[in-house]
C-alpha cells in the first residue's frame, strides 16, 4: 500500500462537516493538522481565519522567473447521514476491495492528499519543486464557499499565480485520465404569479377570474418549443457551437446515453432536437423548473382558486452566454407571456458564468500531457453540465484559468453513504501531481 | 320582534359544531331539542341514529291524495374560530342593527327555524297543513353529509315525497326573493407525473431527461385554448346552451361583473370568450387547477429535476354534461398530451351531477309564486356556480327535484366570524313557508 495512505487515514478521521455547528471544532482541528503537515514536509504554512471555517495556505520559497501554480482543495465534507446505510462507520476509514471507505475519501480529502503527497515525495528527494507552489485548502466548499471570494480579494497579491489546478471532478472510467475543460454556468430566478386577493371558491368564482396555477403552467409551457429548444427570444444568440474535435473526443466515450438512461431511471431520454445526450448535458443551455407550487397540495381535494402560485427556474448556460443578459431576456419573455388577469413578480437569483478553457492552450496541453503520463496514455477531454463557482472566483479575482483534473469515479459515492476512493486513484494522483508541476513549468 | 325569535335564540345557543369531537354532546342535545320542538307544535318526530350525528325527522299525519313535501335543513354549524374576531361571543346570540349575530344564525338554523315557525303558526290556527310534510334535519352538512345518502336509502319508503325544499342558498339582494334553479356539477381528478426514478442534479442531467415540473405545466396548458375554452375533445358536446329567458333574467341583476371584480380582488376578470361574467360562473363548465406541486418549494434555490410533480384538477359541469363521461375525456386528453420522457398516473376523485330544474315546471312556478308573495313581487331566477351534493342525493335516492329558496345575504358571513341573519329575512322565511306549502299543494 502506498506509504502516503497513513496520512490520508489520519485526515479522514476528522469529521469535518462544515454545515454542522457541532463539528466546528473538528473542522478547525482538521485545518490545524493540515497546516502542521504542510510545515512538516518543508513548506511554509498559514492558517487564515474567515467569518466561517479557516483557510490553510502552504507555499514553497518562491523564486522570480518561475511559474506560480495554485493547487486548490477542500478539507470539509458533507454530512454522513443517513448513518444506518454505511457498511462501516462514516468517519472510521476502512480499506477493502482496493478502496478506502470513509466520508470525504473521494470528496475531497483523497484527491487533496494525492497532491500533497506528490509534493512531499518530490521535496523528500532533496530537489526543489519546478514551480512556485501555493496550496489553498478551503473548509467551506460543501456550504457554497461563502468566504472564498472575499479571501481571494483580501489576499490578491500573495495569491497571484499563473494557473489553478483542482482535482475535484470526475473520471469517465477507471484508469482514464480525465480533463474537464468546460462547465456550464447558471442563472436562477423565481416567479410569483398572483391573481385574486384571497383564495376563492372554485365553484362560485371559477370561470370568471384567471387561476394563478393555470397561469404558471402557461408561463412554463411558453419556455420551450416543440423541439425542446428554449423559446426565449435571443436565448441562443451567444451560444458557441460545439467544435468538431469535441464531437470526436466525446464519441470515444462510448454509449453514454444508455448509462444516463440507467442512472436517471427515466422512461426515455428527452432533450433538444439535433444534439446527442452528451452534447445536451455538457454543451447546450437549458431551462429547468426546479420547483413549482400553488393552491392545495394535501390529500384529497379542496376546490380553491389560489391567490398565487410560483415557480423556480434555473438556466444552465454555455460559453459565451452571459447570465445577466439571459436573465433579462427570460424576464422580458415571462412578462410578455403573462396570461391575462394575473400579475407576476420576478426575483432574480444567483448567477455563475459558463466556463471553458482551451485544451490546446499551453496549460491545457500541460494538463493533458500530465494525465497521459499518469494514466498510460489514456486521456479523455470532457465538459461537465454543472457549475463550479470557485472556478469563476479564481477567474474573477486572480484572472487565471483553472485546470480540472478529477480523480473521482461514478461509483465513489460522493455526498452519499459508503463514499470511497480507490487506492489506485490515490497513487495515480501522486504521480499526476509530480508530472503536472513539471509540465506546467515547461515553456510549451 | 317576531315571536318565533325566542326559539331560534334557544337553538342558536347549542354549539353544534359537527366536526369537533368535543361538541358531540352539544350536537346531540341540539337534535333532541329539535325533536321536542317538533312534537310540541303537533308533529310526530323521530331521532334517528347514524354512524355520526343524528337525523331528526318530523311529519304531520299524512293523507292519501295530497302532495308530500320534504323540507330539509341542517342544525350543525361550522367551527366559530377565529374566536377573537367575533364582536359578541359566537354562541351567545345577540340582536343588534336588525340582525341576529351568532354562529349558525344564517347557516342554517335561522332558515331552518323560519320553516319550522311557519308550520307552527299554520298549525296554531287550528288548520291542517295543505300537504303531507316531512321535515328532515341533518347534523352533518358541514362535514359533507357522509351519512345522508345511506340514511335516505335505508328509509326510502318513509321518505317518499314529491319535492324537496331547502332554504340554504343566497339571495341576490335584500328584499329580493331568490330562486336557485341550477347548480354546477363537479368532477375531480389528480394527476401524478413522474420522470426519473430519483431527484436529479439539474446541472449534471439537465437537458437529457424530461422534467416532471415542466411536463405538468405542458399538460395543464393543454387544457385551455387561447379563448379560455376547455380544449378537451368533446368537452362541450352535452352542454346545454343558455336560454334567452335566462339571459333576460340575469340581465336584471345589474353590474355583477364589477361586484365580482371587487369581491375577488383580481386584476381583471378573465374567462371563456363569448360569455358574460355571470354566464361563465353559473352556466358554463370550467377546468380549474386547485393545486400544483413539484420539486423544491422552500426559500432560495435547489437545482433539482424532481422525480415527480402533481396537479389537482376540478371540473365544474353544467347540464347535460355527465361527470363520468367528462372524466374519461379528460383522462384520455392527459394521456394523449403527456410529454415524452414522462409517465402519468391519474386518480379519479369525487363527482357530482350538474343540476337544473325548470323554473316553469309546476314546482318551479309554485316556488316563484311563493317568493313573489313573500317578497312583494321581487323575484330573481338564478343559478349558482357551486355544487350542493345533497340535492344530488335527493334526486338519486328519492327521484325528486329540489327547490332552492335561500334566505342568506352576501354579508351574512356564513362560515366566517360575525355570522348574522336579518330579522326581516326570518320573517320573510316564515311567510314564505306558509305560501310555499299552499302553492306546492295547488294543482298548477
Amino acid at each position: 500500500m502506498h506509504p502516503g495512505i497513513d496520512d490520508l487515514l489520519t485526515l479522514l478521521r476528522f469529521p469535518s462537516v462544515s454545515t454542522k455547528p457541532e463539528h466546528r471544532d473538528d473542522v478547525r482541528r482538521c485545518a490545524e493538522w493540515l497546516k502542521a503537515k504542510l510545515t512538516s514536509i518543508g513548506l511554509t504554512s498559514e492558517l487564515h481565519e474567515t467569518p466561517g471555517h479557516p483557510v490553510v495556505v502552504g507555499r514553497n520559497v518562491h523564486q522570480p522567473g518561475r511559474r506560480t501554480v495554485m493547487i486548490y482543495g477542500h478539507y470539509d465534507v458533507q454530512p454522513a447521514e443517513p448513518l444506518e446505510e454505511w457498511k462501516t462507520p462514516a468517519f472510521e476509514p476502512t480499506i477493502r476491495d482496493g478502496r478506502i471507505w470513509c466520508r470525504g475519501s473521494t470528496d475531497n480529502k483523497g484527491q487533496l492528499m494525492a497532491h500533497l503527497r506528490g509534493v512531499e515525495e518530490t521535496l523528500a528527494t532533496g530537489s526543489d519543486l519546478p514551480v512556485n507552489l501555493i496550496f489553498l485548502f478551503e473548509g467551506e466548499e460543501e456550504i457554497g464557499s461563502p468566504n472564498l471570494k472575499p479571501f481571494l480579494e483580501a489576499h490578491r497579491d500573495e495569491l497571484k499565480c499563473d494557473v489553478v489546478a483542482i482535482s475535484d471532478t470526475g473520471m469517465v472510467a477507471p484508469g482514464v485520465g480525465t480533463f474537464t475543460y468546460g462547465l456550464r454556468g447558471i442563472a436562477c430566478l423565481e416567479a410569483l404569479v398572483s391573481g385574486p386577493s384571497i383564495d376563492l371558491h372554485s365553484g362560485i368564482f371559477g370561470g370568471a377570474v384567471a387561476n394563478p396555477n393555470t397561469a404558471v403552467a402557461h408561463l412554463i409551457a411558453s419556455l420551450h418549443d416543440k423541439n425542446g429548444k428554449v423559446a426565449v427570444e435571443g436565448f441562443y444568440d451567444d451560444v458557441r457551437e460545439i467544435e468538431p474535435w469535441e464531437r470526436e473526443e466525446w464519441s470515444k466515450l462510448g454509449d453514454t446515453a444508455t448509462e444516463t438512461l440507467s442512472l436517471t431511471g427515466s422512461p426515455e431520454l428527452y432533450g433538444e432536437a439535433g444534439y446527442s445526450e452528451l452534447e445536451r448535458r455538457w454543451a447546450r443551455p437549458t431551462a429547468e423548473i426546479n420547483g413549482i407550487g400553488g393552491g392545495y397540495q394535501g390529500a384529497g381535494s379542496k376546490t380553491v382558486i389560489p391567490r398565487e402560485a410560483m415557480f423556480k427556474l434555473s438556466l444552465r448556460l454555455v460559453p459565451d452566454q452571459k447570465p445577466e443578459d439571459i436573465l433579462a431576456k427570460v424576464e422580458a419573455h415571462l412578462k410578455q407571456h403573462l396570461p391575462p388577469g394575473t400579475r407576476v413578480q420576478i426575483h432574480l437569483g444567483h448567477t455563475g458564468q459558463p466556463y471553458a478553457m482551451d485544451p490546446n492552450s499551453r496549460f491545457g496541453m500541460a494538463a493533458r500531457k500530465a494525465l497521459a503520463t499518469a494514466f498510460d496514455g489514456k486521456v479523455a477531454l470532457i465538459r461537465e453540465g454543472g457549475s463550479i463557482p470557485i472556478v469563476q472566483a479564481f477567474k474573477d479575482v486572480l484572472g487565471v484559468e483553472t485546470i480540472l483534473l478529477g480523480l473521482a469515479l461514478g461509483d465513489c459515492q460522493a455526498h452519499a453513504p459508503n463514499e470511497n476512493f480507490p487506492l489506485e486513484n490515490f497513487e495515480a494522483g501522486v504521480r499526476l501531481n509530480k508530472i503536472l508541476l513539471h509540465e506546467l513549468a515547461a515553456d510549451s
